[in-house]
């Protein structure tokens, strides 16, 4: 039998796939802006963050609400303290896009330094991360969730391989030293994204499998 | 009348107190790590982040359980879900703290590139607003958490400064680029968790006064 409850989380579970919708945008844009030098993507980035900003509000109160109205118990009540969390990297996604475009502004004023291949690789992988895990959530699949941490991997050794290769050229160039400083720190973003959606992964785990695997995760990947 | 649902509610501030303080210690011990050229402080680092981590599940499951058997309404509401926010936010300080060890662990192994003074003061001040974000959250003092949030430039702008006087030091030298990027780095990791810090002073803003001032502090401080 449906009850209005069940409504309530469709609702919410919509209106997550929103958000991360916008997400995924203001990732995509950023890079663009960087990697076509075409600074008008910049006040997209801005525009979708803002409209992150305002959903994040709106989820959480919604939360909020069956928290307190529904009383919910066992998988609902995970499913509702799972959603408040992944609303907060969703948020954090948005602002490391922001933190991207500042970088690409500066970036633009300077002519390029290389073609780039490897950042605009990560944001996809990261893109890519953050639509499954999300997916993950909505579905309720937990093996699709693991699936996003394992390949956090590939994230991080992407940025390694970026951040070594930047390395040389300012060894044999120290005027390209501010750009790379630049796009040394735009791979840490696009890192941190990886991890946010990582987070997300970990959260639909934990809401499907009702145990805490996340430092277990990180161990693993540490190892 | 003191209800069974008040002492848990002090049993979850005391064990949030705890972890807060393996937080404040994990940065201390790391940044000692880099400043007193020591690596036994390194497995410290790891301890308390391992203590941190373990912390997190605890508790976490502390709010659930409370979440589903009290079934609470309005301010206690808040007040757990801001818990459970929180602990995140330690939590990602804690891995933060070992990002610097890692860091801290490479410079080790090449002469000092110059003796440290902004990088210290950064990790001073992040401590102590997460110290003040802290007794905001377990006073409900709101006014201590708005004042958190106003400190996160200062941090902001040692780190800036940090970045420019490391850009001078691998444009005069181009063997200083690697050590220079890994402080960069490190600054950057302190100026996260200042955020983090902000992230709780913004939790007890809501928790206190009942609705999301976080955007509109973010809009504050980057006007």
């Amino acid at each position: 039998m449906e009850r209005p409850f069940d409504e309530e989380l469709k609702t919410l579970k919509e209106k997550i796939l929103e958000m991360a919708a916008y997400a995924e945008e203001a990732i995509a844009l950023a890079v663009k802006c960087l990697k076509e030098r075409q600074e008008k993507y910049a006040a997209e980035v801005m525009r979708r963050e803002d409209i992150i900003n305002h959903l994040e509000i709106e989820i959480d109160e919604l939360c909020m609400k069956l928290l307190a109205l529904r009383q919910p118990l066992a998988a609902d009540l995970r499913l509702i303290t799972s959603a408040m969390r992944i609303i907060s990297d969703l948020e954090r996604i948005g602002d490391q896009a922001v933190n991207i475009i500042e970088r690409a502004e500066e970036l633009l004023k300077a002519p390029q330094l290389k073609p780039l291949i490897d950042i605009p690789r990560m944001a996809e992988l990261a893109q890519g991360m953050l639509r499954d895990a999300i997916n993950a959530f909505v579905s309720g699949d937990d093996r699709l969730g693991k699936d996003v941490c394992l390949r956090d991997d590939q994230v991080d050794k992407l940025n390694d391989q970026v951040f070594r290769e930047l390395l040389t050229y300012m060894i044999a160039d120290p005027a390209t030293i501010t750009r790379a400083v630049d796009l040394i720190l735009i791979g840490r973003h696009l890192e941190r994204i990886a991890d946010h959606a990582t987070n997300i992964g970990e959260d639909v785990i934990y809401m499907t499998k009702g145990k805490i695997i996340k430092h277990h995760c990180e161990e693993e990947q540490r190892a």
